[in-house]
């Protein structure tokens, strides 16, 4: 079935199905996918689940500069029962992902690279017609995000950025609610990124112990302590806006007629990775690492306002001891939802001024795309958020439509991180947040989730 | 009893007790107190319980515009068995408090009228060398607490603002752990007011319904529909900040080492308040406020950044329907505490990344005050903190000590609300604090609820 869909699919594409006149997916909708992944890390191997559970994808080449997360991609591949895809990089070779994005063959490909890559990786993928699926954040500075965008719009090449929380069943199911009118106009929104990563961002550097296991990174560590942590010394703002963002914008309909107008972020002194090395039984005061100067303050925090009065708190909390939570709220002129404390106020439903348990609420307003892949998200990482996430994507190049989280999205949700740097190196000041859609933001339509496909 | 140890009191001060030579309180020491109260509506009536349940309180002479008033504080007072006060005012006169104040035989009073009459009347009672407990807020306008900072610190008449939320017992709780280090060094907190105030800042001006009894406001209106609701016309900006920065100013030592530095504020579009006059059963379309165009936007988000490095949350959110909340959160290096979720977690005590229920680190920091006069408190109104915050202005008084809340936290607290305005006017701009201690924050050491005197 699965080599023999594509070619009945090319066939009836009407174009020859030789590698040098390969015409991609988003040319003409097709039931099957020839995908590669960029990064086969902790996180791309996360999603190689999804990826592997779809008859629709043919996973047919993986670039990682480091041979053990290739051989642990390749693993979970053949566990899987999936052909081996073939392998680019592995020797430390940091151009290897260039020779993937030559081949002639592929419908999409997943960046699941380090933060510095995306941008990178995308424009080439694009300038290449290979779809793109972008793991968060589309880019560093300001600039690039402009690129970004910039070559998307010149290739027409799909662009989407695998922003799962948006996908999470109690974000979906506030997404109805919101659409229901639940909660009235909306007024007030909160998100954020409130988790305690220090036993990510530091470890020993041995491979069978990624987490919480030592106070080393950059070159003495591993998986994302080699990379992520470099951040948090040489920045300073909302480092990874999208989870809290992603959400808020889909319930306020930012760049289908609405937009985010002003932002401004403040931070705090940092202490906690600091705090952490000095305090682990590994570290201490003398290790080399306690004489390490962080920037990124511990907590940051960041508002934006939207084009139709809105505003929108942003938290990022990823340096100190704390419960995860998103910290998301949705406040409009009927009630309210906020999900640290799993509550719900609905005017005229719940006792005046007092809170429900929003599972009732969750379970009335179950999205329709968890009510019909609740069980083949099971086991997908994240709770299931990736297998839609990925799904979402799939589906929607499969079938030619718009990307639901689009590069209007994902560059402006992305590009919060840099204008909160800015605007605290500036001491606090508020920005203009750029208009990305250069006014189309007025007449665009929103397309997220509003049926049960995908 | 009574009249007789304000004699002795007197005479051991070595002063004729007569009228046109008494001496304030805060001159000497003394046991007993001839105090007045300047408005005596809803707030003011209810501050009679924690004043007269005690024997070192005289009250005297008691002030307000509406006669309605005073005969419901009068018959408060003969239940409660204690002498008939003298009336001020009652016929509308607005200038009866300057008559009151002319009186030669008090120590203090409590000024309990609309915000916009706290900075004239203190400063006036400031300049008769009479001590001052005045409600929140201290002034309107940023020059306002200028000259109520300048008259306190001419005359030295003792000043305190009557923060009850500094003595609730979770927050007095949390001062302890705070000091004991449960949460290492501080770095962000949040507070704030989130009370749906509708059905107070509307009624049907009829004085036996005050609450959530029409729509209407300002001369048709009663109690704090009459004053308080026109702030929502004229204003947008953090109107009420004293319930939530004054707990969080007390954990970071402000003006005791530490001061505000930079404050930001942005708000939202308003709805709340014209919904309300739209979905009330006394209200409709074509009811005339119907027409009404309000300024305050429905939450408004203050931030704060202070000299130590902390970052400070705000919210007010008095136009929405939703749950009573301050919004507390106090977190350090080693955790944070949570009031919406009543959650703690304390890295090494708590398990890792989970929350516990915040009560039995409320049972066991309970603070001495707490633990000594709650029963005292008990029945006293919000919950008890009243009698906490008047005991604490009496005794201080009463001790010559210096107030616990005093002048700088007055101004710098209230501060919040022009410098919020000015910032939302300005397009959200960031502003620098003005520093009221003129550089005195950096010696000056806390003396608030240290022990379990007061």
């Amino acid at each position: 079935m699965k080599r023999r869909d594509f070619l009945l699919s090319t066939a009836a594409a009407g174009v020859a199905c030789a590698a040098t006149s390969f015409t991609p997916a988003f040319a003409k909708p097709r039931s099957r996918l020839r995908v590669a992944m960029i990064g086969t890390g902790m996180r791309g191997q996360s999603q190689l689940g999804p990826l592997l559970s779809r008859d629709d994808i043919e996973l047919v080449a993986i670039c990682d500069t480091q041979q053990v997360m290739l051989d642990m991609a390749q693993a979970i591949i053949e566990k899987a029962g999936r052909r081996k895809p073939k392998e680019y990089g592995g020797n430390g070779d940091t151009n290897a992902w260039k020779k993937l994005l030559a081949r002639t063959d592929l419908d999409a490909v997943f960046i699941v690279t380090p933060w510095e890559l995306h941008a990178a990786q995308s424009i080439a993928a694009m300038e290449a017609k290979i779809a793109v699926a972008c793991e968060v954040v589309a880019g560093i500075t300001l600039q690039d995000h402009w690129d970004v965008l910039r070559c998307q719009q010149r290739t027409g090449t799909p662009y989407m950025l695998l922003e799962n929380v948006c996908y999470r069943r109690d974000v979906l199911a506030v997404l109805q609610m919101v659409r229901a009118g639940l909660f009235g106009e909306l007024v007030h929104l909160q998100g954020g990124y409130q988790h305690d990563l220090r036993g990510v961002k530091f470890n020993s550097g041995n491979p069978k112990e990624p987490y919480n296991s030592g106070v080393e990174f950059g070159d003495k560590g591993f998986s994302e302590a080699q990379w992520r942590t470099r951040h948090s010394i040489e920045r300073d703002g909302e480092l990874y806006p999208s989870h809290g963002i992603g959400p808020c914008a889909m319930y306020t309909n930012i760049h289908r007629g609405n937009r985010f107008t002003h932002i401004n972020a403040f931070s705090t002194k940092p202490r906690g990775l600091h705090d952490y090395i000095l305090k682990h039984p590994k570290g201490g005061p003398n290790h080399p690492n306690a004489q390490v100067k962080f920037k990124l303050g511990d907590v940051v925090t960041t508002t934006l306002r939207c084009e139709n009065g809105e505003t929108i708190l942003l938290q990022h909390d990823t340096s100190l001891p704390r419960p995860y939570s998103l910290g998301f709220r949705v406040q409009g002129t009927d009630g309210l939802w906020m999900d640290v404390n799993k509550g719900i106020h609905v005017e005229g439903r719940s006792p005046p001024h007092k809170w429900e348990d929003a599972q009732k609420y969750y379970d009335q307003y179950d999205h329709p795309l968890w009510r019909t892949f609740a069980d083949k998200a099971a086991g997908a990482g994240h709770g299931g958020m990736d297998w839609f996430v990925v799904h979402a994507f799939v589906e929607a190049l499969k079938a030619g439509d718009p990307m639901p989280i689009d590069i209007y999205d994902a560059v402006a949700w992305s590009a919060i991180t840099p204008l909160s740097e800015q605007s605290i190196a500036n001491g606090y000041q508020t920005l203009e947040f750029p208009d990305f859609t250069e006014g189309k933001w007025k007449d665009r339509k929103p397309i997220f989730a509003l049926d049960g496909r995908y």
